[in-house]
């Protein structure tokens, strides 16, 4: 399948997918590879995961974003790669196909890492990083509650009633925010033989500060903001055990059915593909034109690659960095095709990172201008559904925050997927619990 | 858990729900029992199958329809029923609880049958009844494409792009308008090895018309319709064989991996529940009071039911008939509280009925009025929108339905669920074709 000229990007991320609307404007020949048919809005994952948005409502089928029949020579392949040729120039996919390049653009993402406790931990406290994975979480979230008005073992209902979320990053925050709200407000009055307020939210983080890429006083607003919505702040608590009975963290024991994994990413194996070494984290380190050391044709962007600034320091792995190493990659592309002069070397606008907590509540940094509270969350929520591709989206995206801020109530509180099969196909209580993390656990 | 005065409703469809509320405004205390924590609006489930709408827009928790905190005592349940025992009065469930009731109201539903050969035809022609259903559809009919789209094999090629839907009432002639259109206009653009319009939809039937519900000329113009929107009709074609090959219907073996039942129904086990003979398909004979005959505590309604109208005649199994048996069976029980006289027997106000084919055409009939073409869509718009339980569904479906009307763009298409992870899992076409019809049949 050897063909001239082309362009192979990898991912449809932030990062691959700013890449291939530069490429495809400037008529340059392109194959799109996701595992996915979709382009997730990562940053509002946690909201689907708390049953406040709809997936439809934070993703964006890839053939829609960039239509091959209207934008050019654009294939878009939904497969997953299995290694890289660089010699021969090809893309191998799982599936056995070679897809030759003249260049490459490598924007795999990343994913969870439990620190190589996955076999141990990853079971009993999913991560949140994909659609599946939130949909997951959402119904682990809404069944517990369900299961906790059914029970009559008082032992099992609080177990049921306690959520543990790991990691005090932003979306670890995001999700002990959005879920303190979810049992407070939200489903106060749909129980009656429970009492949804009296839910557990603990916030576990190993560090002794929230929010450790902002400034520490954001870090401590945010606390004080959790712990007034009634999360449980658990600071400098290192995870030690996780099992079906619950989580050890700084020596304090956590009975739970319900750990959700917020903590430390790691980049797809993008290294082993390539057959070069990486950071600890997976990434490829890159040079300040984003390609491989030695490698003309072969650029690596977003949270896969390892690139440093002016000072030294890596950039954050964060949508906005993704995006412009994206237009970066292409743009250096379009002018090695042109014949034209070298870039300068890679640089971030940084136009600022936020985090929400809850309602009404949020932290924003803008360079050097600091802002909390209600303006930070009306940025917040201005500057997301901007962001949000698909005009559709955008319009539904406000009509359901709006409607949610008026009312309190949650439309996209659904439990569909394998639990009720299981549900239906054993008869004891017991083997509802077991079926039920088979199951949850077996997607993805 | 003996308690007295209780009205109990299994069920939280059309009928049950309707009942629900009566009762509740009413002061009257209840439970409400379903397997599923959404009421689902059945009749634009074939729209969620063929990715036009998201799951929230068709579907709505039923704890925030009748939140038990806000209305009286109401306790909602969920629990899959096993089993009632009418001379100790109570219903008991899967998971060992026993519900004691005083008056009990059965608005258990309907599932497709395949006419006994489940066990052979199921695994290859899933069913559309509930969300999961349809979103188990929508993965296969957006896979089909994307494989298609990435094999080299032209025949694998010609079966992924043939889609076989069996049963010419509504469901399987809106399934079949809302396919072709699927194929011929949104995805049209989107790929660049297949041609989406050369895809073929057949429409498969036993008997010589569709809509079999409708006057014959009504049928005759839906066959039109479909046909004009590139659909192959097959009246007088009973499915004879149905395996992972294809289909043979009518003595016609039509090559397929994607074969969608929409055929005859029946009732849910009632009849096994209460030790009582039922009708062929399944559903309980009930007098015109909708009472179990020789028991005044014990109501069954919609499709659970067989009533007989003033002329002898079965009313037909749609969502108007239910909600109407659902007020009128509350009604009943309110009287008898109150130790008021009984209702006449029941009465069905017959609105009219509708089916819609693809964009823009309809059927429609009011009494003696039948409508045909573009009014019929807008009045089928207009009526299921008016339907749709919360207001904020209706606003997301009508911007949906605009937005799609303009643009075409189906924006609900994302492939998610275990396909994903069985894509990855296995490393080769043919181990796929496998995983995947495992996975998509393990659900439901």
């Amino acid at each position: 399948m050897a063909e001239a000229g082309r362009v192979v990007i990898i991912g449809a991320g932030f990062g691959g997918l700013s890449a291939a609307r530069k490429l495809a404007r400037a008529g340059v020949p392109l194959t799109l590879i996701d595992k996915k048919n979709h382009h997730l809005f990562q940053p509002l994952l946690y909201q689907v995961a708390s049953a406040a948005l709809s997936p439809a409502e934070i993703a964006v089928p890839v053939r829609s974003v960039l239509s091959p029949g209207k934008t050019g020579d654009v294939k878009i392949l939904m497969e997953e790669v299995q290694g890289i040729d660089t010699d021969r120039k090809l893309v191998r996919s799982v599936g056995g196909d070679e897809i030759a390049y003249e260049s490459l653009i490598i924007a795999a993402g990343s994913k969870f890492t439990y620190f190589g406790k996955e076999d141990e931990w990853a079971e009993n406290a999913p991560a949140l990083k994909s659609l599946d994975d939130a949909l997951n979480i959402r119904r682990r979230v809404l069944l517990a509650f369900e299961r906790a008005e059914t029970t009559h073992d008082e032992n099992l209902r609080q177990r049921l009633m306690t959520f543990v979320i790991i990691g005090g990053g932003p979306t670890g925050v995001e999700m002990a925010g959005a879920l303190a709200e979810l049992a407070r407000a939200t489903l106060a009055r749909d129980f009656t033989n429970i009492d949804p307020r009296a839910a557990r939210v603990v916030l576990v983080e190993a560090v002794d500060t929230l929010l450790g890429a902002y400034p520490a006083h954001l870090g401590a607003y945010a606390e004080k903001k959790l712990t007034e919505l009634g999360v449980e702040v658990r600071t400098q608590s290192p995870v030690e055990v996780i099992n079906a009975d619950g989580v050890t963290a700084g020596g304090e024991m956590i009975e739970t059915s319900n750990i959700f994994w917020c903590a430390g990413v790691e980049a797809v194996p993008v290294g082993e593909w390539l057959g070069v070494p990486t950071e600890k984290n997976g990434t490829v380190p890159v040079g300040a034109d984003l390609r491989l050391p030695g490698r003309k044709d072969i650029f690596i962007i977003g949270d896969a690659a390892t690139v440093l600034d002016e000072d030294g320091k890596p950039f954050p792995a964060l949508a906005p960095v993704a995006k412009q190493q994206g237009k970066y990659a292409a743009d250096a592309i379009i002018r090695q095709r042109e014949g034209r002069a070298e870039q300068a070397p890679f640089h971030y606008r940084d136009w600022g990172t936020m985090a929400t907590i809850g309602r009404a509540a949020a932290v924003a940094k803008f360079g050097k201008i600091e802002v909390t509270g209600f303006p930070a969350w009306l940025l917040w929520g201005f500057v997301h559904v901007a962001y949000l591709v698909g005009f559709r989206n955008r319009i539904t995206v406000l009509i359901n925050w709006l409607w949610h801020w008026l009312t309190y109530a949650k439309g996209s509180r659904l439990i569909t997927g394998p639990d009720e099969a299981a549900i239906r196909a054993v008869d004891s209580r017991k083997a509802v619990d077991e079926e039920l993390d088979k199951t949850v656990n077996a997607v993805d």
